[in-house]
């Protein structure tokens, strides 16, 4: 991580008037936006951008690795053992799969933020400590924290707690969420859906620079002077901004001078280009530092390609129109998944097919980090493990010598 | 546990009426408890009933064991780096003191929440999830949680969450809190002390039978028909009320059909004989479940008396004093230490002391539970590792000896 430049508030406030002229010119973004999702929706069925009002796409993100979801089959038509029994698998994949991963050296693994039947985790940072005591090396994110329901001294404290259990391995990924049952479970208002964001990631990126707080808004209670504990031992958790499809957020994650986490879960990867570029130059007009780019797509490994699709199809399909029935999706086809695989952002197949389609992403697009979501519905254990394994012992150094020939 | 007893609503609304005057009827028990308290004080400088308005005294419980708090020296004493290293030691103590309970058999560990330099625990279900996926035994309490100013959506989701990671091990114990920074930094009103805990236990109760929840109140947003996740494997979460000196806490719990746990932290143990009566009375007249109740006091154990006394003393006073100058009591006296530890409810001593008078004081008020309150400022690493290994090794198997000696 680059040390941050660190800003004056005169200086701030100066470059806070640029914004707006900024947030004015990403409208035609927008236009862009929509025309590119219809025409990557008519080729490969993008869901990224297909006829959903909220910002981030980012689910159940996971960081050069897995994020989990419930491991039982639909909960309605499940016996209550069964039910059971999977509620506590839900919890014990993600420590399990999360040590394998650490043991084989990948770098990162990031939990979704839930609060529906379909997933077990509504809390990651809780399940990031159990894991942190639990491995080495690995970095330990959410994917996303819905800020915007969220309290972000809360977020901060939990988070930090996490960086203490870790030595220094947690990481948040600020977003505002996919998925809107968070907001009347925690009393919002979809109305402010804005404003709610915007003031709570201002509030917390004051609270990383671990000194006494004095803020207003009007979306939470005003701090006058008030200190947070615990502090970090590095001085400043790591932070991203998890952005879906929205400019205005890419510039919003430049102004604050955090790294960006882009979600491409559909279409050909190069379409988010414009984004990488926009974070750039936004960076650029408000003096921040602009941090390599993450991306996040959705992937399944297996030994074989024809393997790797056989067992995540169905239960990827399950959840996909499960969702796509409340987001007013046609049901997914064979040939969408099918086509997606071969030109758009899934990244399923044998160890060779998904690291090679991976090299290609990063060296098309430039991004420092690449995280596979690696979730779909009831899949088995085992399959989970075999892809954890692959993952870390094939497709990682696989990827690594691909860009390193590249480079000569 | 014993299965509580389920009430059907309209049962329930007839017996909500008698707690009005069960609440009426206590009036009298806080003019005792005032008396107690000052007489107590005079004995042996009661720091749990003088001068502080607050309910609960419960700052950082331990269950059956260990508590801890931030083992740096005086934060604005000492130089950046030091102040660094104190920080992450803060948590990698109830880690490793916890593995090694559980190595050792105690019964229960829980952690308290804090919001000052003090403490480095504001979030402990993350550092009890933490501790969940290195033990296997040891039950993880908080202690307590600050339900007055947290939400109960998001305090369920986190226990029930270690309660996962721990295959059933998690225990919140809810409480008022004896300090008060959490209101204003989480926006609450200390107006609202009593209506703030009162609704959100109702909230808490309802969230535990982990059905979809329909609730309306004035300090949270209403909830309509709101399914909570992760649901427990048990079904139930296990949920205690710690209380300090409010016999309407006592009776609210009892209404509630909770477990109590008493925090009796000075003065001669006896003298809360009436809250546990109280709490049976309560109960049989709501026609809840009356459970065995648990105390919890604090205390410190070494190789001898002299050695306890000599390590624990200089630290507890600091902390004590530091704490007592905010409430406006006199610094402490080493006479009043002495007798506290003789008489009152300081358990400091050799494994056989400190045995013999846990065992008089579970013997005397006939509870269930005893939680050593093991946490005194700046003790050195080694000395708190030592008194764990005591406590397990040593004390608990000689106060159930003393225990079963006495049935027999």
């Amino acid at each position: 991580m680059t040390a941050p430049k660190t800003l004056s508030d005169q200086r701030r406030a100066l470059l806070a008037r640029r914004i707006r002229l900024f947030v004015a010119a990403t409208i035609s973004y927008n236009i862009i936006e929509a025309i590119v999702a219809i025409s990557a929706g008519t080729v490969a069925d993008s869901t990224a951008l297909i006829g959903f009002g909220l910002d981030s796409i980012i689910e159940v993100a996971s960081a050069a690795a897995v994020a989990w979801q419930f491991a039982g089959r639909d909960p309605e038509a499940r016996p209550d053992e069964q039910h059971v029994a999977a509620r506590q698998q839900g919890h014990e994949h993600p420590v399990e799969e999360a040590v394998l991963a650490d043991d084989l050296g990948v770098d990162a693994i990031a939990l979704g933020e839930h609060h529906r039947p379909e997933y077990s985790i509504s809390s990651p940072e809780t399940v990031l400590a159990g894991i942190a005591t639990r491995t080495s090396r690995i970095k330990l994110g959410s994917g996303v924290t819905v800020l915007s329901s969220d309290d972000p001294v809360r977020v901060f404290q939990r988070f930090s707690t996490v960086d203490a259990l870790s030595n220094g391995r947690a990481e948040v990924i600020l977003g505002r969420g996919s998925f809107t049952e968070s907001f009347p479970l925690f009393g919002y208002d979809l109305a402010d859906y804005d404003v709610l964001f915007e003031e709570k990631l201002q509030l917390f990126t004051r609270l990383l620079d671990e000194k006494p707080v004095t803020w207003e808004g009007t979306t939470r209670a005003a701090l006058e002077n008030a200190d947070v504990y615990p502090k970090t031992e590095s001085g400043r958790l790591k932070t991203w901004v998890g952005v879906g499809g929205s400019p205005q957020s890419v510039v919003r994650t430049a102004y604050y001078g955090l790294p960006l986490m882009l979600a491409i879960i559909g279409g050909a990867p190069d379409r988010f280009a414009p984004y990488l570029d926009l974070y750039r130059r936004a960076a650029e007009q408000f003096e921040t530092t602009a941090y390599p780019v993450g991306m996040h797509s959705p992937g399944f490994i297996a030994d074989t390609d024809e393997e790797a699709k056989e067992i995540f199809y169905a239960p990827y399909k399950v959840m996909r129109d499960r969702i796509g029935a409340l987001r007013g999706w046609p049901p997914l086809k064979r040939e969408e998944f099918e086509s997606e695989i071969l030109h758009g952002s899934m990244y399923v197949g044998s160890p060779e097919t998904v690291a090679r389609r991976i090299a290609a992403a990063i060296d098309k697009l430039g991004v420092g980090r690449f995280d596979l979501i690696y979730s779909a519905g009831p899949l088995p254990v085992s399959a989970r493990l075999r892809a954890v394994e692959l993952y870390g012992a094939k497709v990682i150094p696989m990827v690594r010598d691909i860009l390193a020939e590249k480079e000569n």
